[in-house]
């Protein structure tokens, strides 16, 4: 059983039909909304296990640093601003040393991130990391599921450089710029909060890059209930990448790989020039890769007119080992 | 290093000096306590793994229920309503059967506290619960450090059912009486959710019976900057281990044992009687088991006259293995 198949048959039917009002969005989503005392907040939490989500002996201030970027990103994806920060640490013994080299990883991206850790707790057990978020929603939070017919779809950033990291992790010597690039991308990726927060009012639906561009992708066509074509030759390949990987494993990486933590979404096309504005005064680009339309699935559309329906195989799943 | 040294090492100094005014309690109380909206949310986390906080082969919806409701523990312990809970579920394979008792375990307790289980995670690992909780504070949110001096400590329900239970865990055959009721006490505690409630205005400070009474007042003298005297002979041992253990381990369970999730509080001797109505209203008795003065650290006092400061030795750390 795959970890969606057990969200759906065990998670989602826990909600049943009779969610309270106050709770605006349960399970299956980046974050869950509720509204409370007059604010929606957004609530999520992620875990990162040792061997699944990261790789052993990776640096512990790395580590720190990407268990809660990875898991503010999702309230990029909700364009909610993230505000307090919980922490479960799992661990066999305390090393000093690695201790305050976590901490200060974990402090770098909360204060990167304008966030609080408010508490947490830690455990004996194996390495893993869980992270809970509380972030204040802006008038119009975000779902998955708010796709529309017609609406183009878009990416922040560039793609596949984190993928790409993956070869290059745990290497000895000093890394070349490109490898230091990919793996910056990939220790310490870039919750793309600020950007999320201007594009807000101009989505209709919206994800982070954490599985893979065509699986996260699929969450919208399959929650918004409707087809979503991308554009394969559209897919902003990380340049950095392409002296690092074939040509073919760029794009592989880019539409497959995951942990790039950009956001995905959709938007009406009346607003491409405000978007594309937005993107140019951040400095991030911002580009279109698709479409919506009626239907179900995600195609990858080649522009000479091929399909390539297998990258959507490869999204990463937590139950099956990585390749 | 235990885990308190750890969380006095590197959590609380994090925060530094400088919490922004809307994080009323951040690191080192039962939970968070942060204002979003005019309400006060009491925000916290609790981690369960394998081996540490529950055995091997323990049936799943015991582990589901235990799990949320340990967490919601931390509400009862701040006098908050919990209301919303994320899970993280850690776990090697996902067994259909396994799954859909742990989720029954869940919703059984989650139904029980009136909450609404909002969002969560699964990933692949060893087997490990972590439950997060937001709750509503009322007006007046409980600390550990609020105790003052002459306060009177008074502790809810019976104290040492839990640790009895210990020895009896796993063992087939259908149990007697008191050990079916000493493994209800381990397997499914009651978060004290609406007594706390009803003991708010009146309580100083509180904290929940996880690590064993002596150990978590400790932390409410600690915190306070207190002295606490407990009264050996008066600490509420639960009658139903007068059978199972002797009368020396029934007492060392009551003092050090853990894991009841009653509520320790402190309050003003002025409003005993008022306490001792909503006891009496609530049928769960309320006990006053010693005082507060000046000075630091607890003792455990015999009224014959001597002092058993053994006790205060023996509480749960995380880091050490249970004896």
């Amino acid at each position: 059983m795959k970890e969606k198949e057990l969200i759906n048959e065990f998670f989602i039917p826990f909600h049943g039909l009779s969610l309270p009002k106050d709770v605006y969005k349960g399970i299956g989503d980046d974050a869950a909304v509720v509204s409370v005392g007059g604010e929606l907040l957004a609530v999520s939490v992620d875990t990162m296990t040792e061997g699944v989500h990261f790789y052993s002996g990776i640096d512990p201030d790395d580590l720190g640093y990407r268990s809660i970027a990875t898991a503010i990103s999702d309230m990029a994806a909700m364009c909610a601003t993230p505000r307090y920060v919980t922490l479960s640490l799992s661990i066999q013994s305390i090393e000093k040393n690695w201790m305050e080299k976590f901490i200060e990883g974990v402090k770098a991206c909360i204060a990167q991130c304008d966030c609080y850790l408010v508490g947490g707790d830690t455990v004996k057990g194996a390495l893993s990391i869980g992270v809970q978020v509380i972030g204040i929603c802006g008038s119009k939070p975000i779902y998955r599921s708010g796709a529309k017919e017609n609406d183009l779809v878009a990416v922040t950033g560039f793609l596949g450089g984190a993928k790409t990291a993956l070869q290059f992790l745990g290497r000895s010597g000093e890394p070349s710029p490109d490898i230091k690039y990919v793996l910056g991308r990939y220790h310490r990726p870039s919750p793309r909060i600020q950007l999320a927060k201007k594009l807000n009012k101009y989505m209709n639906s919206a994800i982070d890059i954490s599985d893979g561009l065509v699986t996260d992708i699929g969450e919208i066509a399959s929650q918004s209930k409707k087809k979503i074509n991308l554009i394969k030759e559209s897919v902003p390949i990380d340049p950095k990448i392409s002296a690092l990987v074939t040509k073919d494993t760029a794009t592989e990486n880019a539409l497959a790989g995951g942990d790039d933590y950009e956001i995905a979404f959709t938007f009406n096309s009346e607003h491409l020039d405000k978007i594309d504005k937005i993107g140019r005064e951040a400095n991030i680009p911002i580009t279109v890769i698709g479409t919506v339309e009626k239907g179900h699935g995600v195609s990858v559309l080649s522009e000479s007119g091929g399909v390539f329906n297998h990258y959507a195989l490869q999204g990463f799943d937590h139950f099956k080992s990585r390749a």
